[in-house]
């Protein structure tokens, strides 16, 4: 492998890559972090470039808070540090040898089994197991939670990441607009799936953090349900959510379709959803606290005559892999979420109507706090399609 | 919520669902847990039927020695417990309360506090903060690692889940022929990977556990790539690699295709990846170990003159949420694995010859282990395909 000829084809520039470094690096000050196991694919990705697929296998991104990061990965991974990581230096295990094995011996060949390390404890990727065999192999060190060290930089986004989530606001919207066509009565569910599908991965839309939702009738009550090979009936509601994703950054939206004729009570819930949207949407500025931002939500839905007092609506999107496309576990707009709002943050905000046994209606957009407000990246008619 | 009339759709008969609660029970016994707290999405829908893509939020089945199980989800996730678990046992928690916080609760509630509880440390949604924090609020509780309690069932399929893989089986070979179909000097990676989607979402294969692999030229030596945007020359390798997902089980396929002309080295590399996998499936029986079989993948790899003495060969296959489409941290074909094959275990083999800055070559089946030997489950020409 060490003597093919590698092309690098990295997601942004080194600059780029560098300054996130460096914000990382100052929080990690901060914690006063010796050295920080990164273990989330989102946060090693917005570091270094690295990404792949196989992050079942175990992987990290070792940052000493001097010298040079590391990347340990799965033996196969490393074709793509070579390819997509501006890092240079990484480790790798055989699949019969033993990652957190590696990854002691790695910390300590960096010097810092005796540091303060921290570890993402809130990551799906570090395991309980390993983290009790990598504490008893480093019974040196002092472990601190270090989970959202990366977030803290991430969750503003820079303009060469906007650029990323604004092309995929632009698949997102052309995927509705080819879900939408495709409803009527007597059309599959699988059908309307398979040619969103097409659409987005013909103009580049990357493999997505979650699936596209499609559900049709009493199913767009069932939280996150997709296509079943349901079969759309005449006057049948039909939930459609779909991301663009570029560069692993996403955008998302929202419709709700209805096969006609329309029941009177299926618009009145799809006019809340929007309603609720909008006003928040109006409420967003810099400087204000996200649960006043969904106060307005949750009062405009429980005014409309619907249950809105207990769900999130909206969280921050950027970075993506599976099993999901938001940042809500970094910020979402809920009751007692006291952060602020900044400029350069995107969020998406789903604003649903639920009726369980009935129907589910929903209304979404991508959005950008400004330096004065709010910019709708999504640009689809904010209505109920009649189909 | 309580009120509506639900439309159960389970995905198995209830006898199923209890003949698997039993024989995990019996594991529970063996290892003397009192209560086991699954936290694993494919565990969890193998006992009860409830899945959901929103498993980014905290979620467990907990399973008593005796007595009723009890879901936890997140709240707008009961919807799915009503309509696709068999237990109907279920609490849940708002969007600002703490899951954590509620498994505990919950776990008092049950008379269970002091009791020997198994948590499933190598899950990957049971974060290390959670785990702390449980043992915080349980400080009479024994823990004890109940990792592989639910897959020791698990790992061997009954016949109603070998129906599933069957039918994922079909699926896979249609999305082949549907992507092999549109390979061509000057087709793009990004429209054969859309082809193969709306092929296999048509014919109602679900969400996958990880996307399919559409990689051409010498992107198909960068581990896990797939589509890109890349456009497909002459000579060109195109590395596909598919699955089809029923019911949340998957069987999955891989083929090489080359854009004529082929090169002498790439027609001895897949020849070589082939020949490997034939002779595997030829030494799968029951009680071979499974190290044994993989040796047969490794000389005959080696002897073709390729890298084939570290990389895993094949691993179980069966119920699958992302990122993951295999169980191969229940079982795969690797050095030192010494447990044996049993009837009714299923694999997906992918069998590749990898040359880095070059290409990789690869081929693979899903087979399932017979009382004699081995069925190859998928079904499509074994072969280059030279188009």
């Amino acid at each position: 492998m060490d003597n093919a000829v590698v092309q690098k084809d990295l997601a942004f520039p080194i600059v780029e890559f560098q300054r996130r470094l460096k914000a990382v690096r100052q929080e990690m000050a901060k914690r006063r972090l010796d050295l920080l196991v990164v273990s989330t694919p989102e946060n090693i990705y917005y570091l270094s470039g690295y990404h792949t697929v196989g992050y079942y296998s175990s992987q990290f991104l070792l940052i000493p808070r001097n010298g040079d990061p590391i990347h340990i990965t799965r033996g196969i991974e490393e074709t793509n540090v070579k390819v997509l990581s501006w890092i240079d230096r990484s480790t790798s295990y055989m699949d019969h040898e033993s990652p957190v094995e590696l990854l002691a011996t790695t910390i300590q060949s960096m010097g810092c089994a005796n540091s303060t390390i921290g570890v993402e404890k809130i990551s799906w990727f570090l395991s309980i197991l390993d983290y009790e065999r990598l504490k008893q192999l480093l019974h040196g060190a002092i472990f601190e939670d270090g989970s959202h060290t990366v977030e803290s930089a991430r969750v503003v986004k820079s303009n060469l990441e906007l650029e990323c989530i604004r092309q995929a606001a632009r698949i997102a919207d052309a995927g509705m607009e080819a879900g939408i066509g495709q409803i009527r009565a007597g059309a599959n569910e699988n059908d309307v799936a398979a040619e969103i599908q097409r659409v987005v991965t013909r103009m580049g839309s990357e493999y997505p953090g979650l699936p596209i939702f499609v559900a049709s009738g009493v199913r767009t009550s069932h939280a996150h349900a997709t296509w079943s090979g349901r079969q759309i009936l005449k006057g049948d509601p039909v939930l459609l959510e779909i991301s663009g994703c570029v560069r692993r950054y996403s955008a998302a939206l929202m419709r709700l379709a209805v096969v006609k004729p329309a029941s009177r009570e299926l618009e009145r819930m799809e006019e809340v959803s929007r309603k609720a949207l909008e006003n928040m949407i109006e409420a967003i500025r810099p400087g204000r606290p996200l649960e006043e931002v969904w106060n307005v939500w949750s009062r405009t839905v429980t005014e409309g005559g619907y249950e809105g007092r207990f769900k999130r609506t909206g969280y921050s999107i950027g970075i993506n892999f599976p099993p999901d496309w938001g940042e809500g576990y970094m910020l979402s707009f809920k009751r007692g979420e006291t952060r602020t709002l900044r400029p350069n943050m995107t969020f998406h905000i789903p604003s649903l109507v639920k009726v369980f046994g009935f129907a589910d209606a929903g209304t979404s957009e991508t959005v950008l706090v400004t330096e004065t407000g709010c910019e709708i990246l999504t640009n689809c008619k904010r209505q109920l399609f009649v189909c």
